[in-house]
């Protein structure tokens, strides 16, 4: 795609996502419906499936003929990453979104022949935006966001898992002794923008491909890393432990769980 | 103190917080000077002591005969709770201050001859001043908070410290895996606010007097408990494993560390 084209669809998804917040904010002041997914700790809201729907229907009328990996399955069946998908995570923390109505976000990305073109994470609560690519450039509310400083592990504070720290899973305890301690905010999607943001040297947890597809996106652009836990590049169609990461934070890391 | 001049102290210390915060926003502007206290996870900067200079100063003003028990020491040496004691954290989470610009808080709160009377809770970046007291009331920005839910331990989510997670100390994995997850912002005024808030269910943490004398004030004018660890009272001056929770939570807690 050419940029000025790429910079109209970057553009266009912010308004829509500002569109799907307004509708956001009025179902929360409904009865949600919630029901479990895989577990007590795994939840769905009525809320997370009128969004995906919205989303995926704006994003069908943006982009017709491409393909969309959405997390409640509204989507299509995507098995290999030709063309254009975007990967959509309507409420990304439904855990938070349930119980603290704060601290979740809406996530989407756009992969172009497997390229990380375009990445979106909304903030809902705090009415942050972080959108952009590596061609049309990052932004932090519409104003250009700088790269964060290549920080150390041991000079940052570090995103983790509730279950991997608890675990030591991938050397977790580690990793957050050895940084300066240890946050967990259960979002990925606001976990990753803190990293973004210079508020973490870096985020290590299981990851599916909607947790990460627009954060990698957004880290890669500001000249973070993205990578599984052993360093070996992410699949965008699956799942693993995938870390985000100032580059020192990261070789800090891959030494400390090989 | 009779109750109208209570409520005019509390209007009070709420303006002196906002003009503490406007001089902490502008002192954000300029570099900061950050010192270890008793490691590198210990921090202290300019901020949290011109900040504390302008607290005790302004507190001075208004309640002249008072002790105050401060921080980093600008106060006075507080033996007993005898009169008016205030209790003064310039800044609460000064990692977060230093790596986030972000996640910290001012808090203050009066005892009078031992008893909670007011305390202040403000979440300086995201602008929200819990305020109040048994007698006033409590308030979130000036309008009346309404008490949480007294929900259970595994209907919510917790509250955690990092090194006490990483350590198990008090049981705390078990803690954190029988509610619905951990979260940890590194802020204990933060995080007690989040339990103000119903964000979370309980927290605990190793609290020194000025991390939960604000927070015990709001928590218990709110219906919420607070304890040590294992349910016995908290001492005003001296530290140790303190606990803020929903009754209910509180239980559940108590029976898994005993």
């Amino acid at each position: 795609m050419e940029k000025q084209a790429l910079e109209q669809l970057n553009q266009a998804v912010q308004v829509l996502l500002k569109d799907a917040r307004t509708q956001v904010l009025a179902a929360m002041g409904q009865t949600l419906t919630i029901d479990e997914k895989t577990s007590r700790k795994d939840l769905v809201t009525n809320v997370d499936r009128s969004n995906e729907n919205f989303l995926v229907q704006r994003l069908r009328q943006l982009d017709p003929q491409a393909r969309i990996l959405a997390e409640e399955g509204l989507g299509d069946q995507v098995e290999t990453l030709a063309g254009h998908v975007w990967i959509v995570d309507p409420i990304d923390g439904t855990m938070n979104f349930v119980h603290q109505r704060n601290h979740f976000a809406m996530m989407i990305g756009l992969y172009i022949d497997g390229e990380p073109t375009l990445g979106y994470i909304y903030d809902v609560m705090a009415d942050k935006l972080y959108a952009g690519g590596p061609i049309v450039g990052v932004t932090l509310n519409e104003r250009p966001l700088p790269a964060p400083r290549d920080a150390p592990l041991a000079e940052g504070l570090f995103g983790a898992s509730g279950p991997l720290l608890i675990h030591n899973k991938y050397q977790m305890q580690t990793i957050a002794q050895t940084s300066l301690g240890p946050r967990i905010l259960g979002s990925a999607g606001v976990q990753i923008s803190q990293v973004l943001a210079g508020e973490l040297v870096g985020y290590l947890s299981y990851l599916r491909p909607w947790d990460f597809a627009a954060g990698r996106v957004l880290a890669e652009s500001l000249g973070l890393v993205v990578s599984q836990v052993d360093g070996t590049p992410v699949n965008m169609l699956s799942s693993g432990a995938v870390l985000v990461a100032t580059k020192s934070a990261q070789r800090a890391i891959l030494a400390i769980v090989k």
